[in-house]
């Protein structure tokens, strides 16, 4: 049993290795490739690509899972030899439904669209993009052929990033947060924020995110701050985290995407090291990483506790721009409610409303009733319905996002149920950390991280989401609650 | 046959995707990984490497040789299919040699010494770095084992680098070159040149060097140039080109070192695109690429036709270093021979001394003849033989080269071979370009690259480095008369 298991972990490791490496590759592409390297590199990384696919619905797998079950049966569920067998099933059994080729032909348009993105967004022009949108669209459907599903196709791509939930459960939650969300939008004061139209000057704001990020909980030498076109965090192993950011002309808005890439970064930095090189070296879901994300982001990184410590430095650091705005103003400033184009940039009343909006495009482009060539105009006239805003041109439209230009599809509701998600283990934090608020007063956020670590990040990929959360909150059920809550005391508070 | 043709370089480009991939790889990690990602990053490389080597060993492959053995005789020598067969055959009964587990040992071993011997050369400590030598010059002695050789083992770990040359071939060039260098250094005027001990700040020698890069003749968006601590260059296609350099605290030492490394990218940027995802696509020897470093550093990054033009740049980028320092006294400080401790910042008199020193120390070590422990003290002997210099540390000693930690044992000699072979190939472009002189004196020096890429860059690895050689210059001897002859007449120009 102990060969089996061995050889087993030998070749989970061997495709660890693979798709590490592949990150590597992608991560270069978005942050330092010259742009003429896009051809080789999509050569590499569809090759890579094939040969862990290969590599992971090789016959033997099979056989050794076969022959593993009893062991795995004999074992606490949520030991790490269990969860691997377990796992390593469910990804062994997906995988071989795709052909290689079709997996190596999805990566590799993957690493083209995103160049052919990278180029049509400066330039406004979504025919440009279109053609490298339709061949990844293409390729996805062909994805979808390769599954059965119940509810709608969508939910085979959706599976993938956020595993065990379907389509229909989505448009549940998302039909219970949009109507409150819609009223608070509408109902949002105000609020002027001048300073947040000023220029700061990117080095500096580099420099100050780099001092808080470095109290965040993170181990010297196991990670590093990058610019980029669209931010991202990636990870090599546990003592390589890779977070971008992108600093604007005017505004402080790299600090919160900073933040927000440093919670995917500290997901990534606290699972445990027994799951190096498996397949539970991550996340259960892309909902649960965002929603760490998001906690780092907003629960802490717009809180009144944590600039109560933070304001001064960062006065400090911008003494023009910043010295005569108090706190209570600035706290305003950046917790405001208002539309506008950008999702990366939106406040957290209006995000969800800008994926709803996605999720809405995805599912329609997926089952055919939505063609390509109406898409900008769906994207504007849904931005309208659902924000209020007039889009300008595509750049601040259609082509603002990154991931249809790698072929992701069915990864945007996931950054909507985080947030979701993001307030139920908030309360949990709450109840475990009751000084959690006056640490961060204290510029002290290492408990909060280190609890996070011990009691979310180090698990990777061992239990399914819904295990995960129930084993965090008591139920294994994604409840909206405590998110619209949370919003509306904001509100309150801003309105008061 | 055009099946057979067609599967075997489906075969070879996916090789050529593994190698490159990794090569992504390597260079992230020199230029910007966190430190602790070395563990992660040596099992991906190593998973790469065996991959790659599994599928150039394939049984496959030999028979798609042998099959097509009647179709490449019935071509020219020098055609593209012609020479992707007999030169795949010659990689292919290599590597046939080599079990893909000590490859992949090999890589492995390579990557976690290369980080041990970062941090042994800032704490100058050799005993940290010694048993990570160790490791590797075993597996480099086991791979020796894996081959037959006539002359001396070294020649085995020499051909990777220097193919079809043996050791006593190199001995014998190494021992008409070393009295001439020895005598030349001994009779060489002592020059002061008190600027190239200033501080000249790191943004502005980027800036300028950059400038100069770009008139080289690379096309834009193909090439990068980033800092490193040992600079090297690599590239991931003849379009995405990475060059580093270093930055001292004083001095000008990038500036050659980043022309060094433009004539290693232009090789790589001039391969023609029929050979990429081949084996083709690289240069015949090591030897062939240096004596293309050393031509852009020296040849043109010392001569005085390319300063008449660029000096005025450089002294209004550093007009407190540089303005009072005429051209011709600039010209002697950056042409004299003065022996010195470290090889990458050494002239072109001393540097080959530099490197017979390295040749005698490899041979010794992989025969047997020294051991690691008496490693420190015969490399500070020998430079003071070779040399007249006492190593003040290890650091400015034996840990000051990168290979070693690399496990690149034999590659060493190819650099004096470069500078031999460089003034072979110089009399050929003088006198394809009579004018060149007056183009340098004018700033222009795309002829140059152009007439480089056309007659060597753009063959790849179609020929052996002798019958490159003899296209280039009639004789395919490597003959140090010419280099001699170079340093004879720049020693004259100096004491004159």
């Amino acid at each position: 049993m102990q060969g089996d298991l061995q050889a087993l972990r030998e070749r989970l490791a061997e495709i660890s290795d693979l798709m590490r490496a592949g990150g590597v590759l992608v991560w270069d592409q978005r942050v330092t490739m010259p742009p003429l390297g896009t051809e080789a590199r999509a050569n590499s990384l569809a090759t890579i690509g094939r040969l862990a696919h290969q590599a992971l619905v090789d016959d033997e797998i099979g056989r050794l899972l076969d022959r593993l079950l009893p062991y795995e049966e004999s074992l606490e569920y949520d030991s790490d030899d269990a969860s691997l067998i377990r796992v390593a099933r469910r990804d062994w059994e997906k995988a071989r439904r795709v052909p290689a080729e079709l997996r190596a032909e999805i990566l590799r348009e993957a690493a083209r669209g995103h160049q052919v993105w990278v180029d049509a967004r400066v330039k406004s022009d979504y025919g440009l993009f279109k053609p490298a949108l339709a061949k990844n669209l293409e390729l996805k459907k062909r994805y979808v052929e390769c599954f059965e599903w119940d509810d709608h196709p969508y939910t085979t791509l959706l599976d993938d990033y956020e595993p065990f939930m379907t389509t229909t459960e989505v448009a549940d939650v998302f039909d219970r947060v949009r109507p409150v969300l819609s009223e608070l939008v509408q109902a949002a004061p105000k609020i002027d924020a001048p300073f947040l139209d000023l220029s700061y000057p990117s080095d500096l704001q580099r420099a100050f995110a780099l001092r808080v990020v470095k109290t965040l909980g993170f181990q010297d030498d196991a990670w590093r701050l990058d610019p980029t076109v669209h931010p991202f965090c990636i990870s090599f192993s546990n003592r390589d985290v890779r977070l971008t950011t992108r600093y604007n002309a005017t505004g402080l808005d790299s600090f919160w995407s900073t933040m927000h890439e440093s919670g995917h970064g500290l997901y990534a930095h606290g699972i445990a090291d027994s799951l190096l090189r498996t397949p539970l070296a991550t996340s259960p879901s892309l909902g649960l990483n965002e929603s760490q994300s998001r906690t780092w982001e907003n629960l802490v990184g717009r809180s009144s506790p944590f600039w109560e410590h933070w304001y001064e430095p960062l006065q400090e650091t911008f003494p023009e721009q910043l010295g005569e705005v108090g706190l209570e103003t600035f706290l305003a400033g950046i917790n405001r409610a208002e539309p506008g184009l950008i999702r990366v940039e939106a406040d957290e009343t209006t995000y969800s409303l800008h994926i709803m909006l996605r999720f809405d495009l995805e599912r329609q482009l997926v089952d055919g009733s939505l063609s390509l060539d109406d898409l900008p105009e769906a994207w504007n006239a849904g931005m309208k319905a659902f924000l209020g805003v007039d889009v300008p041109d595509d750049a601040h439209g259609v082509l603002q996002d990154t991931h249809w230009g790698d072929g992701s599809i069915g990864y945007f509701p996931t950054y909507a149920l985080g947030n979701v998600i993001s307030l139920q283990i908030w309360a949990a934090v709450r109840a475990a950390i009751p000084d959690l608020d006056d640490q961060m007063r204290a510029g002290e956020l290492t408990t909060l991280s280190a609890w996070l670590r011990d009691n979310l990040y180090s698990l990777g990929r061992k239990l399914t989401p819904r295990e995960t959360l129930e084993r965090l909150t008591g139920s294994p059920a994604i409840d909206p609650e405590p998110y619209l809550a949370y919003l509306r005391e904001k509100a309150g508070a801003l309105a008061a």
